[in-house]
């Protein structure tokens, strides 16, 4: 497994095709640095002896001890642990841990491979397992570029005006194929060192050129990474963990990439090319099991601290409201433990999630989270909107002003009700947490995405049938 | 295990202290039958041979084949077979199942007996064991009655003007003891062979004689029954096997009633009532776990339905609710699903399901039936409301109107769409319904005794913690 | 104008069109007389000095004072006073008050007969004053017989396999019209004197037999009212306003009857009908800003005494929920005052409520009377639901029981706590009470015809125009 | 009337007082200007002739025509007025439009001076109308400076450790009193001529120097104002109205700061302290009637902007959603219409609206500012959070790529999708969003203060009233 020094120092060797507000940058630049203290926490991680065989996993491949970050799921108790393991490291950051994408677009791919070869006579399964050794030893943090920029939705990628508004191959070529295309929302792209490239919906017969998967360097010749940032306002004086860490978000264009076959792992199987999207959705929505808890917990810590700090703890409303956070973190925690213990084992051998309590959970975590955002605001009131910037509490003119009516539960020093209301600030009011509102919500699919895939496969006939036995409507009557 | 016929003839042999209108009735009256449909039901599920292992179990004590509905749960697959088979038999009813509480109560005592000797030295524990034996070998059905008719509500038992209104020992002899006192909301003891007693709430230690478990026969001297029956409009032409139920529930009181020594399972020892009462509420929030995903199995295959024959079943309004009941049905059942995984094996050997999950379950439940209503009733329209009587659809001045006019997907035929409608009005429009409604709010504990289960249970602490760590706080600050 | 008791003789002097359970009954049957109390409270309260000028109007054709019941809104104070009466007279009844449905269907007429005579030059407008006339001196009982079966909901009127699912003219005479259909949920009609006939919704061109309105006398040659009632369960010993009150609603069938063309107000001209039906139900749904806080503020006295009952009545969550239940009652209530404020005068001189503020008015009533009902059963608790029959507390043998166990706060005697519990059983879990439910959440339109009211008529350009104002995307820019 | 450029001239002459970032500043800070923008657009509306008698109104004591932002509410229309021009303006600003605040201060001031000089024969009402010509005359900028930063909540303001945590007089002096404490959440205070002071709450009788209301100028001796900034991005190229605009809010510390006797409002009656502090309260929660729809209005545009651009307009349930924001809109315009037409005249000549109005409408609106947000969220997409900054759009590196992958609905310009959803950022994902939505939260009192506010003012006997005649428990009985 690699360190966070050696990944760090990898990264920082890439081509320089990072652009933010009009510069294009190397992956050095110290704007980057917030983001990326995001990703090493996961290699200090699996380092920590008390997250032993959570924090890591052993290949299936190799038996070696791997980061879980790099682990096909390959039994109910695998499914568990990165569950697990997402909340645990979820808490360290304050928020997305961002890793997690890349290792779901590896489990799907290695079930949809699989299945494809089956099918077609293929040989993407092998392609894979060699691609997989390779991740697994490098312990590599990969991208998932799945989201098209998909023009006009109420069109299909074949019937946009411009049929790069879904990436696509432009051509086929012996030593490889050429992609067009644009993926966006592409967390962690901007410090990857691969990108995972899959179809993002379900195709039609005519959309092949719409149906490829591959995995490629991020700073591969001809992608151009255009990137937003978010982090949180750097501290000069009162550090905290919380204002190390940032975000940032590729807008990721593909001109004309060329990918080499032994990268290609889907390349004009449509009906494959839906199912992948899928899959992956489901392992990612297995993983938002994870996070969302943890972000709850986060929201629900901060909610519960505000009211001890406030003074207000025992407060029966404030009392109902922690209760119903409780409620979300440990429903969806319960959708993605019933997820795992009900998982199928594929043909590749690979477990996947149930896919009702997957997408149950995620939806339940989608629908609430601005409600959890309103709990917290309004536990913590207005003072985290309109607290003064940090240089004000350390300058002499106004420092002992503040540190006096800052005061609130006598107990708590000026400095911790200082750095609590900061750290609420934060989470709430930052650039970064619209950004992470946004993930919160749409991440892995927004609540009608799971509405979608729940009206899909959930089958309502067994429970009309109920009725009908119940109302005396014979079963198989035709006018029933 | 017994059959319905037999469990039927044992009932009509019992004394008759069942008072119902101001009339004292013996339980073969025919206005009892419907309730008791519900209940022979469970005899006849544990015959059929698909339902072995779910609807049947094998006794810890005896190796026999028993009833599942007298199993002590001892194993996480008995918990999850418990539900499962909750969530199947309440399908074939129409609603609650009212069989689990008895074995629910049993369960709880085979914890806290056991518990309560090792503390205090007692023997209620063989006593619990020799009367499983009976109750297994019997296949009993019992009540649990556990509601007090609690009085002023910011009073604690021992602080009420009249000391009754928590049920309580008045004299202890050397054969037995005397209680007196009212239990309410009894669901199925008008035909229950026992009711088991259990204290309804944490006791404080001057409450020792509010601190008494027993189980005695239903009928036993000075144990009157008022019976309050809310049964399905009985059909005379459109037979449904929904209209063959109903449910009755009694307001018991104990007037001095004597329990002989070897029925009394708790008699003073406060702290172990509050753990009773507790232990009881968790297993029966885990039995909805089963039973309020089945109601909403119900309401979402009627609302399902009432769509179709009204010819709007891909009316995007109507397929997003349809997914609202998905997620909660699901959801509850996921709670179930991780609470028994996550069970834990108490020193009696009795397996606990986890508490959080219990209480996250049922309080999702219990705050989203009456919504569950009105998704029903927004889709079916307002005509299982105004619905002619059965008599007129068979009165020949007003059968040809009715059949004419109630047609809507020209596909289904008049009878279905009447059977259909008429059904929907049981379920939402019938004084049945309005009490089933009640005890899927309150039964097993309203959402607010979730609410109070989980901020009891749930430890903030680490939560707090987490915020602290990313704000900068030092755990051990004693200032933070 | 009229006496409760000149009202009920009339009625009983009707013809014997009133189907029920099989039978066919004349209008003095027992049966319907809690249903007809609630009308008859109608004219006592135009008797009572206090109502004088709100349940009371002045004619603006013959300057008479007469029940508000038979008025044409002249007036913003003619609607404030109508919304007004509405919440008082419903308190009286417990519920719905069920006559404002026949003069807010005169108020339609007399807009729609206006304008459809300025367009097409007929002559309905006169008509319609003469039998407004009529209406008045004999202070008339109406029913608006408005919604049609309608057959497949996803096939217009013409398109239907049965023409007749919506009630159309089969022949035209020269004497007057043939009409044949049924139309249904017709709270009222069974002890109306008139059937005011509308079209149930927009028709296009193709549809001009479906395009009708007329009056005729409830008990008319070939229409058969098939009735469904709902009434409290009868009280013996505890005589309670509430119990003596009921309802009931016909499933009404017109056989080919005869109208004469003087009570023809609509005959063919179908963007009128459409127009007619829009114009009735915004009437109707201000009527529902004066009848659903007045069911709101029964369920919130409830809400309020049995959490004084309980002894809990300053427990912060139950407070709470009051403060939610008044927020609702007074919300609907803003919207009526300000439908009235913002009212238009139309050229027939009516007075016709906003629009907009009548839709959101009526939507947010519908939307949460379910979650009114889940506030009542909440602080309530169980007790309504599994209270013994009446007649239990009556008999020697369980009466003293009864009234032993119900105490709860000791101040409160024995009677009112049963008394009160008795009411909320009568409230949340009676037949009537699930018919009122669903009329509470139907009648008028259910929340999703307000949502697509509001959807047709609310302009949201202006709204887009502020945006790309702000955005500064040019107002007239076409790739805007 | 004042123009907005002399507005500006008179703030850059003010004392430097203004802390931002460690650094004393004056008030031609570039910092400020965009704060400064909404402010002064209060002026330029002032001056357009199709807002004459909307943003302007007549003084009752001078009779001249004056800004609407300096007008006491003399009649309904009065209150119509202030509410539309509320709308009207915060549409220009895309957001809050900060001067309400002032107006309000001074029309609580107009009531209660009054009425204390009744009480107590003081002579505050006379140096408040003196304060009042000056005010119009001068078109004063004022905050009101009423939030206290209140110590330990759980305990009064003269229980506090430091009883400098609510304001207070800490010495009476001949030509005027000396105050100390701080202000927080004080909107508009960095840009404002005038801070109004008024009490937080109400207050017992041992809490007189709690008790005091004054207006002093922004820059007064010894006052310190900590301002926190939270301005939208500045635009480079893509220039736009809503980035030209910003909110900066002031911790303003009182440190031993004299007030002289003319501008003392209030001063140790501490009944008419709470009355102070609810009547400021109960104006502003009426100015949230016009703001809130405004925002409602600016979110409802985006969304329906955003699903045109996106191509999904006719979206059942994107329209749906459309309607729930039209809902909350004109809902809350209701409660402000309502509360207008049913204010009342108080002895001073002053119209207050009609306080349950006020706070159902202001309550309603704090409980779906999260659910607005999660509507535009759902709609919009993460595109809003994801889009590369604006100077990658103008780099001809990247240029042509984003251009080409903004791309939606064809018939829209890629500079116009650039331009909404930049906005869309704006307003759900800046810094400055994240201050806003607090504001919309907790400004003019959070949902929990209008709930309290309610359940003070709303009288529920009358509703239990109703029950008890209903249910027959006699209204006089001492048992009942």
């Amino acid at each position: 497994m690699k360190t966070a020094e050696e990944y760090r120092k990898q990264l920082y060797k890439m081509n320089a095709n990072i652009h933010i507000g009009g510069e294009r940058l190397s992956r050095d630049d110290p704007r980057l640095q917030q983001p990326i203290n995001v990703v090493t926490s996961t290699f200090d991680a699996a380092k920590e002896p008390e997250l032993e065989g959570i924090a890591t996993a052993t290949s299936h491949l190799t038996g070696e001890k791997i980061n879980r970050f790099c682990n096909i799921q390959c039994s109910v108790e695998d499914l568990l642990h990165k569950q697990q393991m997402t909340r645990l490291l979820c808490h360290r950051v304050g928020g997305c841990i961002q890793r997690c994408m890349g290792i779901d677009a590896m489990n799907a791919l290695s079930v949809v491979t699989y299945d494809t070869d089956q099918k077609y006579g293929t040989e993407y399964y092998q392609r894979f397992l060699k691609f997989l050794e390779y991740f697994q030893k490098e312990d590599v943090v990969a991208n998932c570029a799945q989201t098209d920029v998909k023009g006009d939705r109420s069109k299909r990628p074949h019937e946009q005006v411009d049929p790069d508004l879904y990436l696509r191959i432009v051509e086929r070529k012996s030593d490889g194929i050429v992609v067009k295309g644009a993926k966006i929302h592409n967390t962690i792209a901007p410090y990857a060192q691969e990108l995972i490239v899959l179809p993002t919906r379900a195709l039609t017969p005519e959309e092949s050129d719409w149906a490829v998967a591959f995995s490629i360097p991020a700073d591969w010749e001809d992608i151009h990474q255009i990137v937003r940032l978010a982090s949180m306002r750097p501290r000069k004086y009162l550090k905290a963990p919380i204002a190390t860490f940032g975000d940032a978000e590729s807008f990721t264009v593909f001109d004309n990439v060329f990918v080499p076959w032994e990268r290609v792992f889907l390349c004009g199987e449509t009906d494959m090319g839906g199912r992948l999207a899928l899959q992956f959705a489901e392992f990612h929505r297995h993983s938002y099991t994870g996070c969302k808890p943890s972000i709850t917990d986060i929201l629900m810590g901060a909610t519960a601290l505000a009211a001890e700090y406030n003074g207000v703890e025992n407060a029966q409303h404030i009392r109902i409201k922690l209760a119903h956070l409780i409620g979300i973190a440990e429903l969806v925690n319960a959708a993605g433990i019933a997820a795992a213990y009900n998982a199928k084992k594929t043909p590749s051998g690979t477990y996947i999630p149930d896919n009702i309590f997957v997408n149950v959970g995620r939806r339940l975590a989608g629908e609430n989270i601005f409600h959890e955002w309103e709990i917290l605001c309004d536990i913590a009131g207005g003072i985290y909107a309109t607290l003064p910037f940090e240089e004000d509490w350390y300058n002499e003119e106004t420092k002992e002003y503040l540190e006096k009516y800052i005061m609130r539960n006598p107990r708590i020093s000026a400095e911790n009700q200082h750095r609590l209301f900061r750290m609420i600030g934060d989470l709430l009011a930052s650039a970064w947490s619209g950004v992470e509102l946004a993930g919160q919500y749409h991440g892995g699919g927004s609540p009608i995405m799971e509405t979608i895939g729940l009206l899909r496969d959930y089958d309502l006939k067994p429970k009309k049938d109920i009725v009908k036995y119940l109302a005396g409507i014979p079963l198989d009557d035709p006018q029933g």
